[in-house]
């Protein structure tokens, strides 16, 4: 069976060219680059120059600003804490209710733990954040704001570098979770008011258990990671040299290839979103219409639990999602859809360079019989939302979480 | 030149037969094990095997009992903040004057940011723990000790399960950094009072960028790093596959070969250690003399600045160190050996199953030469401390601190 990965923003296939350029540094220069040795310096210089490789594809003004680190939740979790070690006389934190749970989780975390006070900042059904409710947020008491670049499971975009000019006001810190944008769109952080941006290798065809963290020059920054004196002070441990090797390759060759893989793939996502909307009936796309990450669909398919459309494209070999894998396991409805007061019962189709046309017409080859066959389950009856309760945006969240938790 | 590493103890070469179990995980089985579809649950299949693998390797009592993390700091780190979590009405930890600087770094910002009292044990002259100093400090005050299991500098092995039974009696948790003996030591941790050990693949020919972090049964955890479910809620992030792979074969590969490798190494060590002191005068060997890794030769060369020695045999192709690569860079004498009274003159040999006797003849051939030339500096003259000096352990710290601050 031929298998279809539509599953990107869950991780991506490791682009050949990035494995060959990691396999040097396993068995033959594997030096330790903090070693004071001739083997070790060689490896040195192939780690600044992945850092050269990251910084010109997010528009860094230095190289050194950016820190390796073992992913992107790494990389939040270090960000907010830092904020809150180096502003400690602000203990307030702005973030939006679609973060990933790498932010969420933290800032749950440190409210219950430390007192901190989180503002979560709502989104409309598209997702779109409420600015008022922002700027009503942002005050001297904030000590950082944390707002995804793009959403893993909608795919909107958030328009941070305005964000982050509202949050310089009131002397705030200004990070995003960039891990689903990096890579798919265009990036020039030295014009932006960004002070930290997160972002995973494994979202951009490089390897997994590698990441990064960007730190504007200036900000101050506490390690998360205590230890050595490895990059730079900001990040304790051997360096991980293939993974770094290996991220600088993704980030070359995604900087290659963004406009046309972009146009490639947007145009298959449009093929595939108008494909399921033609032929499925009661079906529609949630997330942004316009302000949308170029690989991302996310269908709502009315009276179908989330998760049995996944389960039903798997056993004919294609990967897809409900919610974001991230979570996945915990039954919950996603919180992304839930803050948008959308149906859970959303499928996210995530596209790379890697797809095909002949991808996109499988899918619609086979699933409209599943979603037939799904409405026809005595679970999917009147009893559940109908069309009308989805569009209009009717809160159904606190029946939907009672009865699964 | 073919180059010879005799600084295994910094970092080792990958084993080929891990990079061959590793590779697929790139660009075949790249799927996220935390995905729901059947792409990630043959991954998590992988994941599972490479904790078995482990748990043989440590004598764990469960796969279970192992999370897997970006490496020994990052573990040596979650073990010691989540220790003061879940003991939050205990405020003391007790650790070594030598640990590696992933402890020490730690309970250092611990203590000043959070009022942490750290009880540092010394050594004596041999790298031995004091242990009427250790059970001194051991106290119901203490949330947590961590010791390690062996010494980076000189191999040098704590008696970590006796050390861990004396912790018991005060109901203190005990962790061991066994960063340098996992592999190389036989283990059987479920026969210890053992709670927490870190381990880091790049030491026993795994990648670089994996660890772990065993954490006993019944031990109260909370994760360092806050996100998704992953790793049973002790590890957020999605999970390097390669290299938890890569890190299992790895460890499969050690089980197996820990015999054999360990007479040859350490027939390869005494050989070395016993020619360098036959061959060139005012030389001894540092660390215990009956309890050490097998792989392990620490020497003092009198009258020689320590990093000179490395530099040299660097330029002929030989790499060794001088204390700890972890800390290299900053020119501080070794904290190991300062916490041992000895000379900061001291070169670490550390050897694998990599290393043959050519490697050794060809140390043994050129180390003479090296050191005359060094002797005959103006640098190292009368003027400097004397073997009667170095060997009979007066303190000289403070006045090498002196000059190098």
């Amino acid at each position: 069976m031929r298998l279809i990965n539509l599953d990107n923003n869950a991780t991506t296939r490791v682009d050949p060219e990035v494995v060959q350029a990691m396999l040097p540094f396993f068995t033959d220069q594997f030096g330790n680059p903090s070693s004071m040795h001739s083997f070790g310096a060689a490896v040195a210089a192939a780690v600044r120059k992945a850092r050269l490789q990251l910084q010109a594809l997010i528009g860094a003004e230095l190289d050194q600003e950016i820190t390796f680190t073992s992913g992107g939740t790494e990389s939040d979790n270090a960000a907010i804490l830092s904020a809150l070690e180096v502003m400690s006389n602000r203990t307030e934190i702005v973030t939006s209710a679609v973060e990933h749970p790498a932010v969420l989780t933290l800032c749950a975390h440190l409210e219950k733990t430390r007192g901190v006070k989180v503002h979560r900042i709502p989104v409309d059904r598209h997702g779109r954040l409420d600015l008022d409710a922002y700027r009503a947020a942002l005050t001297p008491h904030v000590a950082i704001v944390s707002i995804m670049w793009a959403n893993n499971e909608t795919g909107t975009i958030f328009p941070v570098a305005k964000l982050a000019g509202l949050a310089k006001e009131v002397g705030a810190l200004f990070h995003t979770d960039a891990v689903q944008a990096v890579g798919k769109l265009p990036m020039d952080l030295k014009s932006t008011a960004i002070d930290m941006l997160s972002l995973s290798g494994h979202k951009l065809h490089g390897p997994k258990g590698i990441g990064a963290l960007y730190v504007r020059r200036g900000v101050r920054f506490r390690s998360l990671i205590k230890g050595g004196h490895q990059e730079h002070d900001r990040r304790a441990g051997t360096e991980n040299t293939p993974g770094i090797v290996g991220l600088g390759m993704a980030a070359e060759l995604a900087l290659k290839f963004m406009d046309d893989d972009n146009t490639r793939v947007k145009w298959l996502r449009d093929r595939l979103e108008n494909g399921i909307l033609q032929r499925i009936p009661n079906t529609f796309v949630t997330g942004d219409p316009l302000e949308r990450l170029p690989n991302t669909a996310n269908i709502a398919f009315e009276n179908i639990e989330g998760d049995a459309i996944p389960f039903l494209l798997s056993r004919v070999g294609i990967a897809c999602s409900s919610g974001s894998a991230c979570t996945s396991g915990s039954l919950e409805p996603s919180h992304v859809l839930r803050a948008m007061n959308a149906a859970h019962a959303a499928v996210r189709f995530s596209f790379s360079r890697y797809n095909s046309e002949a991808d996109v017409d499988r899918v619609l080859e086979v699933l409209p019989a599943i979603v037939e066959r799904l409405r026809g389950f005595p679970s999917s009856g009147p009893g559940e939302r109908s069309a009308e309760d989805l569009q209009s945006g009717l809160c159904l969240s606190s029946r939907r979480t009672g009865s699964r938790s």
